[in-house]
């Protein structure tokens, strides 16, 4: 095997990270291109403008999912895959999903510069909102590419101002007419920025990512009285927030017994009607339960619907807790995360093992095609925020082990 | 004194009432008439169009506050003022502030009626954006009346979405010419619905309303670390939404530990940046406490103070709670607390003396002048809720009661 003997260009990687970066910049030095929004559209054209300069046959799909195609040399095989999504968070960072996509591009170029053919064909792949902050479902590109979630349904989900995904597709140019799906991928890749701080704390370079958390969300309703905030004695209330707040700590209590694999999460929390001198009628809020054992989450189901039993009895008020998103544990590929592991090893990067507790849209596509990840470290494990950072060093690494991955998996062929 | 000779038109009230409702009527049988929208100046215009029904000579000043005045005979006496306000909080009720003003204005059709002349003026004002929900300050029309705010400032105070009150009177056409305030007044009288569940416990119809509680408004903001809620294991977080939850409960702790007259409400609250799968990187929330004693008002602010300090301390977060606004304790006129009393015993009616833990334009106005305000009972106590509900019966005795009240005061001449 050859593949070790070329290598990435990692000054070019980080000049296009930090290219694309520069639509939706923030203040603090994040990002924010919110999924199917004017910035989301001038980033898909930023980068659909590299992969047909780097020679590849781009197709869109009815869900908006971006594919950039490079031939192999063997018409039967089916596609090797690599990619990940550009939207971010609303103050989100520049390496969450950007640095699979042009990892994905650069691999493609260092290809192009040495004339290395492929056997089988490579396709780098920019999933539709994988972030979910603008629209639910969250990894919406992939689950819709893998029949999770049906096309019609999904292009009528809409955000808070009531824009229509199908709407707002159209609007920015990328309401493709290609079918969603539906045809054989022979393997994906994705490379990310680990979101976590294991790799750092360990001294690691490169997270060879087995498999996913299995995760649980809820949406939460707690129903009590409105009343006013001055008159009302305390003896009488059924203050919403107050109760809320119990559960608010019985997510954190669930998931540190059952660490350190456990993750417990109040993201988004609003009282009703939201008046500093009412007492709230209503609190809502959004759970996210995290484990890398899949009895051990439904134990903390368990638990949780407990909680909320308890506290509605305790203080008088309504609790409907609904699950609304499921993610079993993931497993990933055994003989695709044998080749990140190879290819780390045979460049002498530092490498551990790794769970991923984020959602991607690997999780997604490990459903229909063997899958494997590849993580690199970020900054103080800190991502989905303006102050997410990576070195330079550690994405290109990553780079190179996706290069030797997907070389070894797609066959060399010239 | 003959003046409990005539008394109101209850029915005439009570369909003044229903039909001002109408306008921002909610599906559950409230209101939502926010401060300086279309829907408060369409409430304003009919009210308007009723008071100059009524013979009163109708002037609007600088910030928006309507007054009606009806002469008396004695040109060197001061006018009498009573009123409230029409505007709601989102989910407000149809009594609060709109029975003080359709109380005013069926005196004033009732004076009428029995072609009773009185020797000072009586005013009926409408105060502009009582409630505070779309702009801050609360009681922002009586505040700029009695030199508590500043009124360039007040016009340009903006709601979330930018928009300031200056350009917002103007749209609905409130943005009258008369300079706020300066001019004697020589009583203020104000009922209203309790807004609590005294009256209803103790079987009673009249409150005589004492003075206020004093007040403390807070805004509060928890920094944590925003992080990424999967991979970031559970001892690694500063998460801001859970430490915030601690001091959700220490304002309730801290007021029950001095009631019954101690008051603790977390009214409105907000993760940052508010998204599913993030870890807040910061919690918002405002805080209001209240008793009936300032001195132990005090000793609540410094129990408060502690409480961020040790939550800061124990989750390794900043907390900054800023005192935004403070009303003292506010004892009410005797004397006209007195005329009260003696228009509720004249009648019959069951009455008891009352703390009002509500803030009204009846507290900032007892800085100026002689101030009292006459409770009904509103029924379970609920208010600043679509539930809001009063008896017509109770409306139509506290309305006799002001009529009393304000007869007394004036004078009556015919």
């Amino acid at each position: 095997m050859t593949t070790s003997t070329i290598s990435i260009d990692g000054k070019r990687l980080w000049t296009a990270l930090m290219d694309l970066a520069k639509i939706g910049a923030t203040p603090k030095g994040g990002n924010c291109r919110l999924a199917l929004t004017e910035l989301d559209g001038q980033g898909r054209d930023l980068v659909v403008g590299w992969m047909k300069g780097a020679g590849l046959d781009v197709t869109v799909d009815q869900i908006g999912n971006i594919f950039g195609r490079r031939a192999g040399t063997d018409a039967n095989r089916a596609p090797v895959m690599t990619g990940s999504h550009i939207d971010t968070q609303p103050t989100g960072g520049k390496f969450d999903g950007c640095f699979g996509v042009m990892a994905g591009l650069e691999v493609i170029r260092t290809m192009n510069d040495h004339g290395i053919q492929t056997e089988a064909p490579i396709e780098l792949a920019i999933w539709t909102n994988e972030e979910g902050s603008r629209f639910i479902p969250v990894m919406m590109g992939s689950a819709v590419f893998i029949g999770k979630e049906a096309l019609d349904k999904t292009l009528a989900q809409r955000d808070r101002d009531g824009l229509t995904v199908g709407d707002e597709l159209r609007k920015i140019g990328y309401a493709g007419d290609v079918p969603v799906g539906g045809r054989p991928i022979d393997a994906y890749f994705e490379a990310h920025i680990e979101q976590g701080p294991i790799l750092e704390i360990e001294d690691k370079v490169v997270g060879v990512v087995t498999g996913s958390l299995a995760l649980n969300w809820y949406d939460v309703v707690v129903t009590g009285m409105e009343m006013h905030a001055g008159p009302t004695p305390m003896t009488g209330r059924k203050d919403a927030l107050y109760a809320a707040s119990f559960l608010l700590q019985a997510v954190v209590e669930i998931a540190r017994r059952h660490g350190p694999a456990g993750r417990g999460t109040v993201g988004v929390i609003e009282a009703i009607p939201s008046s500093r001198n009412v007492i709230p009628g209503a609190a809502k809020f959004t759970v996210d339960l995290r484990h890398a054992d899949v009895a051990t989450l439904a134990e903390m189901h368990k638990e949780w619907v407990a909680a909320c039993e308890k506290v509605a009895a305790d203080h008088g008020v309504q609790v409907d807790s609904q699950l609304v998103q499921n993610f079993p544990a993931t497993p990933f590929d055994a003989a695709l995360v044998g080749a990140v592991r190879e290819g780390a090893r045979s460049r002498g990067l530092p490498s551990m093992d790794i769970l991923t507790g984020a959602g991607h849209d690997a999780v997604n596509m490990a459903s229909v095609t063997p899958t494997a990840m590849i993580f690199v470290p970020c900054k103080d494990g800190i991502s989905h925020n303006e102050l997410e950072d990576a070195k330079p060093d550690h994405l290109e690494a990553g780079c190179n082990v996706l290069l030797d991955a997907l070389l070894a998996r797609a066959g060399r062929a010239a």
